[in-house]
């Protein structure tokens, strides 16, 4: 860290292109084209140069109010998209909703109309009903991008779990790469998004779990869809066989009450990645999760501690790619008014 | 939306004129003066054309801290005074009293000088008591900015109201325009305080709403106190034929417990701003709604989201309006100052 | 308050220096020696003259990034933090534990992994259980501050106190003045802390509090480890005859649940610091608290707000400390790195 004694402007950034990009607001990765994404990561790769700098700040996009709409509890997600504006020089506005008067009644429309008129130009919205950032998107005049809604996506984590992959993996590509999600698929935004972008990066991917856990999946893979090709299985040794990546979900309490899981324990040792089963992959094999972990239960404290382990990676490229995405959605914002 | 790509300083407000503003606290409208909140309002059209600004920043309180303690949960009202002042670059610092050690016994007065010892210049609170802004401001070194207490007052609402108004009625001008405030008048800080502000103005003002949500103010317009002349009635035809506007106030579903309200349905049959019952008031007549607001209650979705209605203009000109107080009060500290 | 009209850069500080300043966190003052002590109260008497400049802000920590994560709810400590990081320019976090994922089970070396990747530089922490920051040192690679763990410190308190007691009492110095902590000993970490900063300034230190809070104090004071020198007594007459200074702490009613208490009443009866008490001490004994405090249980209103108090420099100078320390751990990780 330098200590600055004088208050000098922020350096220039050096804008990296955005020609291509023509999304105004990013509600998941479905509608990305491989052009599209690799200028995300392109983007984000400039702001990583940006995030090593003694003052991590650029003056990109100064003026602009970020409002940030949860109405979900999240630590990472919640700070890691403020951080990622204010390196930018954003203002930023936090609401978190269960604290405020969105509790009164008042309707999603309304609640963004108002957050519209009080001066956001990009909304981060976190919401528990799938769907409901494309109902805001339908009201808001800025930009809408989604930080998770329901079971349905959150293309910002596939994004930068892709980022991660790329960044860590031999070679740098994931195509071919035989990459596993392990655990509550079901329930998991995580999950959907990342079906959509490991797929476009052309990656051998496995999704597994127990067969309660998985359901619609398999619809979903013998569809095929957009020639979308994954494995759908509840065999974790066949999944983990010579993986190069797996991904752990994290296995929520609640699900027991559903009556989806026997308990903790038993999910832990016949789904759990542990040691003993991370050894069926291949010897330099990454591990994911997207956080938080229930250590010990999807995930062994040593596995998720461990050299393998690139989740603080994961963390760190989350800002990263939350800057490129704001950035590339000002542009648009940009060539629309011009 | 511009991308800055250099860190330029933010250009110089053309400092409209402060002469004739000699309040060091905002506590409620009744105190003010025609000429008084004529400044405010020019002030609020010089702050306008700041928000169209591609940069909407300006800073004039540069170095300011604005601390905003409420008491109450909101949402608009707080984002609406943070919002204000990040755009006049002054530092905000947030306090939720429910979260806070506020509720761990602390006399609001203790509170008061521990957030001027903090650092505070301007303390915009919000207080469930009537009256505690007032006691805030015997305390405090700074400026007081009342952000709504109890029953009584919500100066900036009512400055926004007045605002609104005179930029969306023909002419500009609120005088001699018939302006109905129509629901819950009793538990409504909202109408106190545009009673004084829209009678100062010349409007000839309607109160309407159920017999036991008028209480106290059939005695206060008969007193018709220095000249403040309106006309309260629960004849709702009467009120709004040929109406110029027509504001609508919140139900709150406690007041029913309270044995003031037979039920929400019922009020809003009798009482509820629809389509049909709007057909009294002249064609182009006004709709608003100081938020949140209850669907289908005290307002029909049509209506509020209709053509007539001004709402959204409402959450947008409290930005200006209060970017203007907060400017206006500093210069009155500067004066005592200097 | 001055209005700045255009955007000047900030002020150089005139750097204090900071040479002989080699700790990369703060975790309790226990291991500061006198010089040390003596750096930071010179480097904060250069931040209480930033503090009376028309804009009180230096650029100092332009660029880095202090994530204040509070797991027990605090309005002073946490603002004071925050103020103090802003006033530096430095960008602020702020993650309440109680609304945040941490509470979802993830472990506290999880949350400070997760805190650091999303660009932390500095971590202010607070926890309920002792020794928290400590473990949050471990992993973290940045500046760890100490803001209260459980029963066992509170650093940045015992340093504003000592400042305080320092700028006010006459002479300047508290070498051989009597100081009495009156109160709640046992769960004190305020008392903790300052027993180690003011005997190293060669106070006379007197502990007085009910029996059953004064527990362990005086296997400390016998001990006498490392030329520390106390006197722990239940006798209020005896500790507040000719005192210099008396720091009443906090009462908490759930103490009394505990059994450790009789009542509130008795207790002020015995203990509480009235103005009858008060006349024991010197005629110009100064009264401190680290609030918030109960008024009535244990300090009478007139005496917290009385002209012998100091509470509220108290408040003033906490902002200067930790606008001090932040200052100097900045430097200690820039020589690390160089």
């Amino acid at each position: 860290m330098t200590i600055a004694s004088i208050d000098e402007p922020l350096p220039a950034i050096e804008e990296p292109p955005r020609s291509g990009w023509h999304y105004r607001h990013l509600l998941d990765v479905d509608v990305l084209t491989w052009p599209d994404i690799e200028l995300v990561l392109r983007t984000a790769d400039a702001m990583t140069e940006v995030l090593g700098r003694p003052i991590a700040k650029v003056p990109a996009l100064r003026g602009t109010n970020v409002t940030i709409l949860f109405y979900e509890a999240s630590t990472r997600t919640r700070v890691s998209f403020e951080v990622a504006a204010k390196n930018l020089a954003a203002d930023v506005v936090n609401i978190a909703a269960a604290t405020s008067s969105v509790t009164k009644g008042e309707s999603l429309v309304d609640t963004v109309r108002t957050v519209e008129a009080l001066g956001a130009d990009v909304l981060v919205i976190r919401h528990p009903v799938s769907g409901a950032p494309y109902l805001a998107a339908e009201t808001f005049g800025g930009s809408v991008l989604n930080g998770g809604d329901g079971w349905h996506g959150h293309p910002t984590q596939a994004l930068l779990d892709l980022y991660t992959l790329r960044q860590r993996l031999p070679g740098g590509s994931v195509e071919g790469r035989k990459v596993v999600i392990l655990g509550d698929l079901l329930h998991s935004r995580v999950a959907r998004s990342n079906v959509w972008s490991l797929t476009a990066a052309g990656a051998d991917l496995w999704l597994c779990g127990p067969p309660t856990l998985l359901r619609g999946f398999d619809a979903w893979a013998d569809a095929g869809a957009a020639g979308r090709r994954f494995t759908v299985t509840s065999d974790v040794t066949a999944a983990l066989r010579d993986a190069d990546a797996v991904m752990a979900l994290r296995i929520q309490r609640e699900r027991m009450a559903a009556g989806l899981l026997p308990s903790l324990r038993e999910y832990a040792a016949r789904y759990g990645l542990t040691a003993d089963r991370l050894k069926l992959a291949k010897p330099d094999a990454l591990v994911l999760h997207p956080g938080p972990i229930n250590e010990g239960v999807e995930i062994a404290p040593d596995v998720a501690a461990g050299d393998r382990s690139v989740i603080t990676d994961q963390v760190a490229n989350g800002v990263a790619i939350r800057m490129a995405l704001l950035y590339l959605l000002a542009g648009a914002r940009e060539d629309a008014v011009a």
